[in-house]
């Protein structure tokens, strides 16, 4: 699937730890469904939830959003429209690069597996596949550079997040994202509180190629018209989905 | 320039902190120079070598690999064909992200300034015009995944390399570059001893679009073959040029 970004404003954030609603019509009026958490998390619960919202929407765009390489598989690759990974700036070595080399060592480590036992084994043939089919695969990953902003989140806990960036720095990961690292999504994450508009302002002025993402405290369709003329592409609404569903159609833009 | 990368395969790196050969038709036989190093280097010395290259071979590709953000300005940039700024995957933070984010920020800081002092300055539009000149020269920085395969040398040091990776976290590393970071080199360093073959096969299973450089040790040219054979698009050498014309013409391959 090839996501239009441009007719994407609204992003649900869905726990897969936590139980889906009753009605999932309330899903109608967003974007594109992000499955990801950190708490009781496992491969199995992350493919159960994308499959129920694409049961309920075949044509939504689902991505996976992993926070550990346990939750990716090759099934989760193959039924998520794309996995996005997280690469966090202003979080520890292991949030940026550690855990990324670590999930392509993994991933690369043994292609003949990912044919299959079944297969014969042809000494370079089925190796080469091997590779061909793990290059298929990773089309599927992308990164998210990721600037977490709320000290006090579980987010800039489990990411090893010290330190908040200023909007001048948060600017300079923006530039870092389109220019240098090429990832095609700059997420500016408050986790659970409201930031404001200033950074995604500060973020939006070098990104033309990337996707610029806001998450955190979008409770009304106010704040999302605020962080949506500050300049992203869109809103992520993550919390109100699981527990709030008046307030959750309120965020969606009109 | 546009480099076309299937006709190089020997790259010269000049240490513009040590005189260059009186002669420098020495560098006839290679394809590329690398201008860069740390003890010692200036912004100043720096260009001042990329100059003299330019000046004896017009039509030689020449990248800077600054080793710091002090090491880099507009005039760089703008001399050289493009910044080539390592990535060290396993090194310290600050040599994977933090020293990036650093650079970035600070070209985006104020991009009025890269306009010059003399123009007037008219709100919003010399605000934009700045925005797309930084756009345009962060056109020219790139980056170079690396990974530093020798513990007793200075470049393991300064950025902060404890361990080496296995041939299998190199090979999750090259994967991570072509697949997930997009940077358009990989590079695998033993700097000053000679590491074989290995690891230079084990990074080019996965890479198709990233040139894949090798650099450590390499002073005949039967070395030279053996890393060319093993995948790598080209051998990097650079303390005999220095130090050993002899040497260093005998690493040229045929």
């Amino acid at each position: 699937m090839t996501i239009d970004w441009d007719r994407i404003s609204h992003i649900t954030k869905v726990d897969p730890a936590k139980p889906l609603p009753s009605d999932l019509d309330v899903l109608e009026g967003t974007d594109l469904v992000l499955v990801g958490g950190s708490d009781d998390v496992t491969e199995a619960n992350t493919l159960a939830a994308i499959r129920s919202v694409k049961d309920a929407f075949p044509s939504m765009p689902v991505f996976q959003e992993p926070y550990s390489s346990a939750h990716v598989s090759k099934e989760t690759i193959e039924t998520a429209d794309s996995v996005a990974v997280p690469a966090v700036y202003n979080g520890d070595r292991n949030h940026f690069v550690g855990k990324h080399v670590d999930l392509f060592t993994e991933v690369g480590r043994k292609p003949e597996s990912l044919l299959g036992s079944g297969l014969p084994v042809v000494g370079d043939l089925i190796a080469s596949k091997g590779v061909d089919a793990i290059s298929e695969l990773t089309t599927n990953v992308i990164g998210e550079g990721y600037v977490v902003q709320h000290l006090e989140s579980t987010a800039a806990t489990t990411s090893g997040v010290e330190t908040t960036y200023t909007s001048e720095q948060v600017a300079g990961a923006a530039l870092a994202t389109e220019a240098f690292y090429g990832f095609p999504i700059f997420y500016v994450e408050y986790s659970g509180t409201y930031g404001g508009p200033e950074d995604v302002a500060a973020a939006a002025r070098y990104l033309e190629e990337t996707t610029l993402l806001y998450g955190g405290g979008i409770d009304s369709q106010s704040k999302t018209s605020e962080i949506l003329a500050a300049g992203a592409d869109a809103v992520v609404v993550g919390d109100c989905f699981h527990d709030d569903p008046e307030t959750f159609r309120e965020t969606i833009p009109e």
